[in-house]
């Protein structure tokens, strides 16, 4: 099956390799007139974009992207939207040594009995490489989405067990660290945390939060396309994430519903809720609060220290990661997990437009 | 859009609401020559029937399934399997308050502003009774995994904060006790928490786990269409999911790279792993591992305790809901969250056939 | 793969065999709000109910629809629309001696290797009873596409090589004669040949053509989902049917650019076309004319004259079909017709609503 | 809504414009490990070259290929291929004029009121410049099903109403005149009828035909999924198409069943039939028989005579369309049906793969 395909009516396909030629994503059902240069995608891309700070690898991918269709004199025409994106600097004799020896926590056992052989330079398609299409093609998608009001933003708000303090929280700070914390102190304890895994050749995982401001009421679909389970699919999709919570998420699982449930009251001639225990979702449909993601990655699974494993050939061996790599994910995943809930909400919005007749006859009347 | 159903090559409609003349599910792309008869899917039924103990609602749902397509002779034919249900007791008196109210945690509002009015006799389409059609389905599912090898198997972990004790788990236990938890001690405890919230016209929530085991290795596509990702929306898409973790989940984000990686080792010819920190998925394919998952499920939110709301026509309120619920979903959910695991990776695994030209070309040879 | 479904957000879903208990479908997608009642289905069920003159069969199938979800008070709810018509006169001993042998013409070779067995009492899913799915869900299709002023009418316009002549089109004497031929004439010859056909134990087949009509410019997207394309394959699935044109078809292979294009004229501020050879659709997107499809049926095969065939086991033999076949499957297939170009303009209505941002604007600010 | 993707299970993206960068086509669910490269696809995409002849624009497109991912070692990785054309020869200057005019029997209008605006520089996506991602897709697509035995060729079979006499059919013959017709005589009486077009500023449309050779018994679904109902689809979205058939296609509808149904017989073991009237399909799956389609293609819309038709701000007016364009389309159209038919034979084959369990059973014990 195919599977490099995400959306239904606002769609990417995505496609590329760590040591491939290029890589890049194709989006399909954009609507025609939106205003899009390549500076929007960029601005994305740069903030995925690894050699900011020690903690993210010094390889220099450069990842400067390209338009190839669906654009005409500054807008979107409805066409596909085809992106490009070079690779540049592969050195793919770092990984001539992975070709018979399966990593830990990596793709290459799975990969090599699924498909019967790999692209042995790297993770191939397996490579967080591979989120560089999603990043693009959630440029897109997000640009949309604020044509509507609508925005999303995702910050760290934690890494190996230090998380923020709700009561320090400052978009401003988050901006400021290469962490992407909303937190300085925080920020600074993860900094320590990360110096001392990286002295012990270790590496660490974290979590991030992403929040949708601005949705439309009754976005998602009641039953198997909910809006949270179409946002757990496209988290959960992201390689290294091992949990996703809507809302309070575990949590709500240790309460009981008179805490749980948010009343509801008008505030002049709207519905607001006291509390958003929901995360902004009931019954898989928007109620109109902010809508709250969380997503739990797991460390680099790529660490200098030896482990044991096998061969492709069948014998046990050990193995230590050399290389680039960095010791923690999670900075560079906040601009993918903000991607993948974009490119969710862009869709099940435009999905939405057929749910009421009355609506539909004043569509087509316009 | 529609978003009743599920699965691409396997696929499920499931249609009806609960105040309905009826409830089911069409199974399209189930293959010939699988056993299957009512009696099958009524098992799975029988088990999220209610008024099992005093903890689920006294409704007598009845739920006789009847097949009306697809099966030949006792064996599926390859056309779609066409399942009902009836509604017997539906007493919609019982709900008739609800039509100008709308009750906290439920879809009421969310329903109402994207349909423009609601079957407001019961949570409708959003009731907890759709998931009937699922677990429908899912026997079907689990019927053609049995075939080749596979079991799925789920249990409730934690009710309200209390959890089971690994070192007693139980699946005779878990037979036993109406709240289907594997540690007898911990169900006892769960069943006073109950007592206890009931008197207090409460709620609770808590945790099922979910096991598929005999998994062949490479089934889940590696970019957007992971077997994690598969899982998550699955799960996430059942009324009251929170939250949904794979192997270690949030734990993981705590923990550093050289404790999460699984170590490989050669258990004589076959490939093994030392532990199990990814819950059987690597890259998003199965790994020969027992796939783990874990849901977080909300407290019911329907409660007697009077709660603060609002009316359709804009004014605040107060709302106490009397009749028949559960005071904890989650026993009568284990046999929904096996059944969309089971749809998931019976799903997953025929779309996995097609991934190798030298296994196609001897199929075709056969 | 499935295969039972049709439609991306309008969509359908059929199940049933010819001598099961009951066939049926369910539309998923439908929006809220539209008037609907088991009447407007009954009364497109009941134009290809058989038994209606002597050229269709005398089996009584009845075809009583039963809603058994979606609708509510008289109008659709936005959620699945489950019909059921359950099956009454199976008479399953006519059929018996097919256990063994290959009809000619029929699905019964193709099936039996595919699935590895087959429901050897009819025709079972290959049968044309099968459509009865079909005309219920396109009866919901039309009434959709009514209340936005859009009407889909389908006739005979041809049987044996017998056709209508555009001078003496009358929509009423459609309605009078069995055959839904527009013209009195060519019906009375068609109905000669008929006879003879039947008097030489043999079939006919025939032409039908469909229009549709109000439906507004630029629905159809321009690469592989044109709306010319669309109904192809919704025309061309409709077993029997060997042929699709659109406007003029094949003839247009045989014309010059200047007379096959339609020059385009202002009338008032309407643009008009002078001619329609294109049949409504230009770049595979509705041009604002009448959308015009034909379609060939190729003759009943099922036939009393004997024909060579072979057995399951590999013999070669004779068989000659005796009980109730049509001696033509054209004019019980008109609202067949009518009902998949219903679906496929449904269907594709909806998906053009997200085309330009300008409307999508309009429309969240509604 | 999308529109660009074609398939299930073997699919395929394109993108690009006539006058953008550049076009391709991504095409995800390849099977792993088929031998592929640049000349594989460029060999098809030189079949659809323009300035073969002087009947073909003289335009000089090049259609260089560059294969970008999905490939490694020359052997196909199971990931997806992505394949890029850059557009070098654009000349937009030629098409200015274009800017307000629509052009009769071009998606000029259409195309104008669904996307609110167009690329006024030539055709955009809607040229038939986008069907070199069709058939650059389709190659792989050939490549597949030669390693499985099958066989997708297709030819002229007349041009503005000159059919080839089947008694002189030739495939060597085809493959030596520039218009690819079978038959010698009717390809010089075809070029004498366009040099007498081309004198007139006229054009002249034609016929396809298609054969699929090899193609093993049971492929496609029996409803919706139809082979020939997917054909119909592929082939009727190619622009120009006006009519499909299947076998006898419109003749069947004259013809009577004792004619056509095509009887069995026994060739030894296998099961042949005595005539192929369905062409190779029955009940929507392949019957073992060459698969015959037959493709109806409207003249050139692009002429130098003088047309009515209006502008953008609505007034009459006329238009003569100068500039470099193909007298007739079809001779370069043969490659693009081969390639629709290669592109649904691979999807429904794979496909096919999950209908028995027996099969199943076996695949998975290999």
């Amino acid at each position: 099956m195919a599977g490099s395909e995400f959306g239904t009516i606002f769609r990417v396909t995505t496609w590329g390799e760590s040591h491939g030629k290029a890589i890049g994503a194709v989006v399909d059902g954009c609507p025609a007139g939106l205003s899009l240069c390549e500076a929007d995608i960029q601005a994305c891309l740069d903030r995925r974009k690894p050699g900011q700070s020690r903690y993210t690898t010094a390889r220099a991918e450069g990842d400067q992207v390209e338009i190839l269709s669906g654009v005409f004199e500054g807008k979107t025409t409805g066409t596909p939207i085809s992106m490009i994106i070079r690779n540049q600097d592969q050195r793919s004799r770092d990984y001539g040594n992975l070709m018979e020896v399966y990593r830990p926590g990596h793709a290459d056992y799975t990969f090599d009995l699924k498909y019967g052989f790999r692209d042995y330079r790297g993770g191939g398609r397996s490579s967080g490489r591979e989120t560089a299409g999603r990043v693009a093609a959630g440029a897109v998608a997000a640009k949309l989405l604020e044509s509507l009001g609508i925005r999303v933003r995702a910050y760290t708000s934690s890494i190996g067990g230090i998380s923020i303090d709700r009561n320090r929280f400052s978009w401003e700070e988050m901006e400021k660290n290469r962490l992407y914390m909303p937190d300085r102190k925080a920020a600074e304890q993860a900094e320590k945390l990360l110096e001392q895994r990286m002295a012990e050749k270790d590496s660490v995982g974290g979590v991030v939060e992403c929040l949708i401001m601005g949705m439309p009421v009754g976005v998602g679909e009641p039953v198997f396309e909910k809006l949270d389970a179409c946002l757990a699919k496209a988290i959960m999709s992201i390689g290294a994430v091992k949990g996703v919570e809507i809302g309070d998420g575990f949590l709500a699982a240790k309460s009981c519903g008179s805490a749980n449930n948010d009343g509801f009251y008008m505030d002049g001639n709207k519905v607001k809720k006291h509390t958003n225990h929901s995360g902004g979702i009931l019954g898989g449909m928007s109620d109109g609060s902010e809508i709250r993601i969380r997503a739990a990655f797991k460390p680099t699974p790529s660490i200098a220290r030896p482990q044991q494993t096998v061969t492709r050939s069948g014998d046990d061996t050990e193995i230590a990661i050399t290389g680039r790599h960095d010791p923690v994910i999670v900075p560079r995943a906040v601009v993918v997990v903000e991607s993948m809930a974009a490119l969710t909400a862009a869709d099940l919005l435009l999905q939405s437009m057929t749910s009421r007749l009355d609506r539909i006859q004043k569509f087509f009347s316009l």
